[in-house]
């Protein structure tokens, strides 16, 4: 198939954390198509970079960093589009995405759209769930464990019988939420099985004590992972 | 430092679906270490094998496949003495772990005991629950989702409970508890929201109707992904 569209997982941050397959995909294609914010850089498009072939087109899809993050519906659609005529002209197009492209990714949204045209591939990636966990050296789960992942901007109630009911749990998009977190987690007497970190794999990566956080400044890109034996091997 | 020790994510089975990182160690280590069945092939070695250096030594750990997978802890401490050895002798020494390393990886147990006197670096991996999601072409989860990962031995009522509480559900480790696990399933009303796959991205992958499988013939390494909204992209 001439125009075959992947949708490829670009990993955490770190560049090496990119798949073979990726890799391999990146490498024949026309049409590289990404998100970015309205301004500054895309994330995406900077982990895979080292890996653009030397000639190609590139399609940035930019995105309101509105604080909810609801789909920007109108924007995914005008994308696909621009993607859909790029298939067309028989291209090779490539989506990238941060992390894994079905792990909480925007991507799904495109994916919603052309899938209904178009054959899409999708090549899973790393998450920062999975390097976060590596990075912290603190196993996720084990065994019979049930592991949940909790978004930040839930309300108290819901995360904290989450917490309660779950072995293993991983809080996402922390940001402005954090210090409600934090304490809910101290609430629960958890706070000791709590570890932190932020960006993890990125060059800007912190690894900070949970009870030393400055609560002004923690970025989307967080993640607190807790375990209820605190370390998953016991 | 010379005697440096790896766990490497390996990836769900597709030999391409290794980081560049993986391979790059992989490139030059002297001694693989990785668990294997005491009858059969290792699932671990096999995914890798297309990536080893001409020259190593290997080192597999036997492990029983007893029906509950209880961690073997002596065999792993006699699989750590080795390692122990092998890293005084100042070789670098790579763990193999199928998947994710600490995504319910039996590694684990291993790197507990081992990263008392060295330090271990751990490279994530991409899990059979990002392959299978990738493969299924069925997002995990969204936005605030709450996704929450059920070992299918679990009782009735604890899954249950949990696949009521949560808008993603991933049910692992199907084997022979998976009649029960579909009728749960079905009387909660979201058979027609579930999907299943076994061995996602190995050689003898298979997807089946839900509906259709045969109760007798579900391997362990088989997952069923159920979002409440039918897709995460709704």
């Amino acid at each position: 198939m001439k125009n075959k569209i992947y949708g490829i997982g670009v990993g955490p941050g770190d560049p090496e954390l990119i798949t073979i397959k990726a890799k391999r995909i990146l490498d024949r294609a026309d049409l590289i198509v990404y998100p970015a914010p309205e301004n500054g850089n895309s994330i995406a498009r900077s982990i895979a970079a080292p890996h653009f072939p030397k000639e190609d087109e590139e399609l940035p899809i930019y995105i309101p960093m509105s604080a909810n993050r609801f789909p920007a519906m109108k924007i995914y659609q005008l994308a696909s589009k621009k993607i859909f005529q790029a298939a067309q002209e028989n291209k090779t197009i490539v989506i990238l995405c941060e992390g894994d492209p079905f792990f909480y990714g925007s991507f799904m949204y495109i994916f919603g759209i052309i899938s209904k045209k178009y054959t899409v591939e999708v090549i899973p990636g790393i998450s920062s769930l999975m390097a976060s966990s590596a990075v912290l050296e603190s196993p996720l789960a084990a065994g019979n464990d049930i592991l949940t992942v909790i978004p930040a901007p839930l309300e108290n109630d819901v995360i904290e019988k989450q917490i309660e009911m779950a072995d293993a749990v991983a809080i996402i998009k922390l940001g402005r939420h954090f210090p409600r977190v934090r304490e809910l987690i101290d609430k629960l007497g958890l706070l000791e099985n709590s570890v932190y970190i932020e960006r993890a794999t990125m060059s800007n990566e912190r690894i900070i004590d949970i009870g030393a956080i400055n609560e002004n400044d923690v970025p989307y890109f967080s993640i607190i992972l807790l375990h209820t034996r605190n370390k998953a091997w016991l």
